[in-house]
């Protein structure tokens, strides 16, 4: 029965198993899709509209490029009644701060997060729970000629500018409806959101990208297997057998969203087998990059993962300072590795860059092979 | 070599488990300690002072009571560079909202708290994360003949009332240096540092009291049994095998602060089991109160559950509408149906109200004991 040498059964298998998994999956996403859609919409050209930098869109078309950034991890529930999960660590750094650089580069982001991960713009304030970073911002003042309950309240001097900045930064995206924020928690919920979010962007082609920098949980228990109270404990050691969540990077390039630009990430601890780790996604899945990053040094440094004949659309101007290209000949891969500038509170500025960059290139690319 | 049946060898293979557990813990307490052991001689009495409604401490002694507030579900770690972990299910409203009455009833507050759980004083901020919450407290005002980089920020006038008592309670704490909080994330961090402090609250009696509110795992991986790296899911299926974490309660209740003060949680789904499970612990580990909840309406409904020769210690002025007594004669304990009252948001002052009514039943009646 195994099919692991058989790449079409593979493949059919792989599909079936998804389409099991969502099935199984107590989700219903309909308000989710409702707001894809209405999203999708605005940004839509009625056929008046052609912003600056880019070519006249046709109507139907997007006047902005769409990103679908995921982000932090999903959890995978060991009761229906969920008080023990298993977690995938991810704080949301990464997908906040590319969410950011998108907005400023003119994408509309669909922002797909881990509840209680770190949204966009939260880095300008302090690092902090809601109280303390009130404390740290905002001061009592006394009313003039007597304290107690009449006591007024001020920004700080000192964080004006920075709270000026959080305010404006979501101020301009409620204008322009640039950013839709999703939330997740499980598993189920990620998957099913993400489907539905790609098959609605499927028609818009080229102009969409997924960013899928969310930590996808590999292993899970399938819905239908759950316990429905909490697991007691008084009864031994605990066994868990968790089945492999099917992957759904193949699904999405190649079914759901076939003519999107995809980016996928690999996180791993162990230098050893991370430009591996990362080609084989690139090959077996058909995404057209791949970020690949290590734990300990992940703010630092990443590694861009490509197909050996991409074409190199470096946007830094530059090279061997903040980014060295390689060909990997074992792999057949090429890699470029960026470095965060000494002078950046973040690498996502370059990163962003450097995938944007890509993108374009891609647009263009597929403009040319239509005409 | 089942010890089941013979409670002595179970007790002696407790105390071992227990041991080997914290000995095989990764974590270093100092700072921790440090913290603890500063707090501790803030509120010992110098021998002047006398607060009102207490008699007057001798030197050395509690200038006000101590409870440790645990708060927050423990994570238990599937690899060493921790990518994947176990989590159980804690929002932390509980702790946080009895830490607020706790400080209000004049206790000093060691909180023990999950990073990222809710935080004392959060709920009287827009539930959401820091960015929203300033968006929904503040507002940009633009300086007078001219916009852009010159913006003032001022704090909406329907939120300055809301702002206010969030910074002057939290400057009270500050004051009067009556919170301590102290984070943790696995449940290595937790029991090292919940061991720690109770041995340094030893010295200080039935003054202390341990509020164990924490949703604590119930099995886990031993740190020397973990792999180093992120677990490949490449392998097939997962197997996992947790053991039983020991029981720590015993050991506080006999052990490390045998004249504390100690009330423990049960929070089940299922309430066919839920006085049983709070009895057992009654009677397993020695806790003088059990707070026993149900995952669905926790906020709204506790069960106190007590040794049935307990003092009827009861607060509350008048019983029934919030507040019923009853005998459980099968399981050998008194239990008392908390309900919130209608014109409250929540049920922690209530609960905080009997909490605290018995905890002084108990000081006396320990006052009495020794004299």
């Amino acid at each position: 029965m195994k099919v692991e040498k058989n790449n079409e059964d593979q493949e059919v298998s792989t599909s079936d198993a998804v389409e099991a998994f969502l099935a199984d999956s107590p989700v219903s996403g309909e308000v989710v899709a409702d707001a894809v859609a209405a999203f999708i919409e605005r940004h839509r050209s009625s056929g008046n509209a052609a912003p600056s930098g880019r070519a006249g869109p046709g109507p139907g078309q997007l006047r902005r490029p769409i990103v679908v950034v995921t982000s932090g991890g999903t959890t995978v529930p060991l009761e229906r009644r969920c008080v023990r999960f298993i977690d995938n660590f991810s704080a949301g750094t990464r997908g906040a701060l590319s969410t950011e650089r998108f907005l400023e580069a003119g994408y509309a982001v669909i922002f797909l997060t881990r509840t209680g991960s770190l949204q966009p713009f939260s880095h300008m304030l302090p690092a902090a729970d809601p109280p303390e970073v009130i404390d740290r911002v905002a001061m009592l003042q006394s009313a003039a000629g007597g304290g107690g309950d009449g006591d007024g309240v001020v920004i700080r001097p000192e964080q004006v500018e920075a709270v000026a900045r959080v305010l404006r930064a979501q101020q301009a995206c409620r204008e322009h409806g640039t950013l839709l924020t999703i939330k997740y928690e499980t598993i189920f919920e990620y998957l099913t959101y993400l489907r539905l979010t790609s098959e609605l962007l499927r028609p818009l082609g080229a102009d969409v990208m997924f960013y899928l920098a969310a930590a996808v949980s590999d292993f899970y228990i399938p819905w239908s297997q759950l316990a429905e109270h909490k697991i007691q404990s008084a009864d031994g050691p605990l066994e868990l057998s968790l089945q492999r969540v099917p992957k759904m990077l193949g699904e999405l390039v190649n079914k759901w969203a076939p003519r999107a630009f995809a980016v996928s990430f690999k996180l791993e601890t162990d230098q050893g087998i991370l430009v591996h780790k990362a080609s084989t996604a690139l090959h077996r899945y058909g995404v057209h990059l791949v970020v690949a990053n290590l734990l300990h040094n992940r703010k630092d440094v990443v590694t861009l993962v490509e197909p050996r004949g991409a074409a190199a659309a470096a946007a830094v101007p530059d090279g061997p300072a903040a980014a060295e290209a390689a060909v990997d000949e074992t792999e057949g891969v090429r890699t470029v590795v960026l470095r965060r500038p000494a002078a950046e509170m973040d690498i996502e500025r370059l990163l962003i860059q450097e995938v944007a960059a890509r993108h374009r290139a891609f647009v263009l690319k597929e403009a040319v092979q239509q005409h």
